[in-house]
């Protein structure tokens, strides 16, 4: 597949540009929420974009969208591509919109070149992956991978107390289509949302799996006293144990990187007055690893900090799980297709794990599953300054590109080459 | 003075127990807001009670009223005694009611065994000392002791937009006495809100001034991160950087402790989401001592830690003062007058400096002054708990009422003991 097409880093910068149209914000930002009008106007431009690519276009009734580019052999089950569209209120130009893009500009690739593949090709835009209109995160992804009923799905409110359901239905996207998701793997480009490709002048991050999340909300109770008639050793300060348990979680977190982390970053004092000391203070911890054993013995230490400084500060406290999801092996065979194209491309890559949640998380338990990271100017993303050069993008986007072909045309590089060179 | 008579600790506690049922609040406790219904109500209990016993009742143009029993040389100023009868929304049956209702116990005491005294006695309610509803604390303290200008108190709004004057004017407390204060000498009476004399196991706190209190607002910025992507040591984590300075001034307290106080109560976390590093952190530092070099001291190294973080942290910082007092010595002479009076009881008592906010703190700088403490049981206040024994209250009262006398008969020992023993 040497003399395989590149893609069309233009085409592909012009496609994101024109999306970022949609729902645009100051500050080069986008607002598409789940399920929105701005979300509405975004599928529709995709949708658009794909029918003109002659692609057939089906919604599956969660609001997942579907856009089908034939195979030789369509008993095949396709090659699927994407990522998606929604965005966080204050949302960058290129969070989801990337992988959804490149899916788009691979057909395109393969369109100009006259390029067929035995397997089908499908993109994909996942219903709400943001999870900041409905919860949870990935709930599209997570309802086509079966572990979220279709109905507990479509029942999801959000803060206004709107159905997702009636929300997709009011902008046409309550589809018909089945959700069950029949694929011959998933491949999803992304931006890495961290620093470390920046950081190592690499182009293209393999991200093998996703770090487990053992996340918890931990609750430390001790008694209100007045500021100025109490002495310090006579409180049950809850806001100092919060302070030495946040102070101890950093040095947690540094016991574990590269591969883990941990950290506080949502505190609650009650009754938080300047002149009372605080007799409660709510406060999450979020333990990430991508090994389970690592995780645990994590978690472990982080119950041991809790249960003793409590003890220390004369507090009693409470630590329940909030988010507990498992570290996750992306597919071999997916992975290795995407460390072949970055070197018959001549480009930098280093093996990541996903430290943040992705659509392919769930879907990777169901379908052959492997994503590209590219990389974030200064690590930033979900805010309207997120930002990936055009080079960066069109690199990424030929790396999926070439392992999607390489998926896609099943043991049969001839017809490949042949398409490729006719 | 060793004939005189002992106040009626039954007549004192019955007196808190009525007054309790005015704004009664379930678990014990009492809401009377300042220059609410409930207020209104208290005062005019209050008032009845003045009348029935003779007294001379007038409200001054900020609300503040005194009730005045004649004395033999009515051209002398009088001695003032007295605190607040507004309370906490939640607040205790003790807080401020003590300092007020020891007075009225006192001119009844002194009217049941016939005893005149040279200058006159003026019970005094202070309006609006809790701050709760408007601000600052003892309001009604600061315009009489000239602090705050009538206007301005007068235009203090609550969080309605509602204005002291025409809430005092709503439940007819809007005096027309000037705020003007001229008087021998002020004794307040109070309950401690803080543990020492419990654990102590002594009756009663002699109060020779008040800590200086030097507080401010940290606010530290730092940038929000992805938490699963963005390795510790890359962060500008303000909540990290708040919780070490949480710890730190912890340690800066326990080295200025007994005579000191430092504490952090409130904290306010941006944008306070679970998987997003804290870019923001605003919180209070309450620093008070009762000398004003050492108060510098204090300031100054909170400054340095404050500092020092933010710089090892990587964040950017502002430290702005919201509270500044200095610290207060009462009056000698009236402190003295205390100490005699609680020696000639026999009562256990220890000098202490005020670490709360009183009415007596203002006032101490127009007149002589001094404050008497009783026990908190639990150190306990401003919570519906709050509770001091008959016995206790009246071991406090009876120390006021023979320092009162002593002062107020200035100079002329014979009239006060025919009068004790006629």
């Amino acid at each position: 597949m040497t003399d395989l097409p590149m893609i069309d880093a233009q085409r592909l910068w012009d496609a994101h540009m024109a999306l970022a149209e949609v729902g645009r914000i100051p500050g080069d930002g986008v607002c598409r929420l789940a399920a929105s009008v701005e979300d509405k106007a975004g599928r529709d431009l995709f949708a658009r974009w794909c029918r003109e690519a002659g692609l057939v276009v089906r919604v599956d009734r969660i609001g997942n969208m579907f856009a089908r580019r034939a195979g030789k052999d369509e008993s095949l089950p396709p090659v699927l591509i994407g990522s998606h569209l929604d965005s966080q209120p204050t949302g960058g130009r290129f969070d989801g919109a990337f992988g959804v893009l490149a899916g788009l500009e691979i057909v395109r690739t393969l369109d100009a070149a006259g390029i067929a593949t035995t397997a089908p090709i499908e993109l994909v835009n996942w219903t709400n992956e943001e999870g900041c209109r409905f919860q949870p995160s990935s709930l599209g992804a997570e309802v086509a991978a079966g572990h979220i009923a279709l109905a507990d799905g479509l029942a999801a409110k959000d803060e206004n107390g709107i159905r997702l359901g009636d929300a997709l239905e009011a902008i046409g996207y309550l589809g018909t289509a089945d959700v069950a998701l029949k694929a011959r793997a998933y491949l999803e480009g992304h931006i890495e949302q961290g620093p470390i490709l920046e950081e190592k002048g690499e182009a293209i991050g393999i991200v093998g799996g996703s770090m487990g999340v053992n996340a918890y909300s931990v609750i430390l109770i001790g008694r209100e006293d007045h500021t100025g008639t109490t002495p310090v050793q006579r409180r049950k300060d809850a806001l100092f144990g919060a302070a030495r348990c946040i102070a101890e979680v950093r040095a947690l977190a540094l016991d574990f990187e590269p591969n883990g982390r941990a950290t506080v970053a949502r505190i609650l004092a009650e009754p938080n007055a300047r002149s009372v000391v605080a007799s409660k203070v709510t406060f999450t911890v979020d333990c990430r690893h991508q090994g389970e054993d690592e995780l645990n013995v994590m978690t472990g230490r982080l119950r041991e900090i809790i249960e003793r400084i409590s003890h220390e500060c004369g507090l009693s406290f409470t630590m329940e799980p909030y988010w507990v999801v498992p570290p996750r092996s992306f597919d071999a065979t997916c992975v290795a297709a995407l460390r072949s194209a970055a070197a018959a491309l001549n480009l930098t890559s280093r093996p990541m794990v996903s430290g943040a949640g992705h659509d392919a998380i769930p879907i990777a338990a169901v379908v052959p599953t492997a994503m590209v990271f590219v990389p974030s100017r200064d690590g930033v993303s979900h805010h309207v300054s997120e930002y990936t050069t055009p080079e960066q993008l069109a690199a990424g986007c030929n790396v999926l590109f070439r392992a999607a072909l390489e998926l896609a045309v099943i043991a049969d590089p001839v017809a490949a080459d042949d398409a490729a060179t006719r």
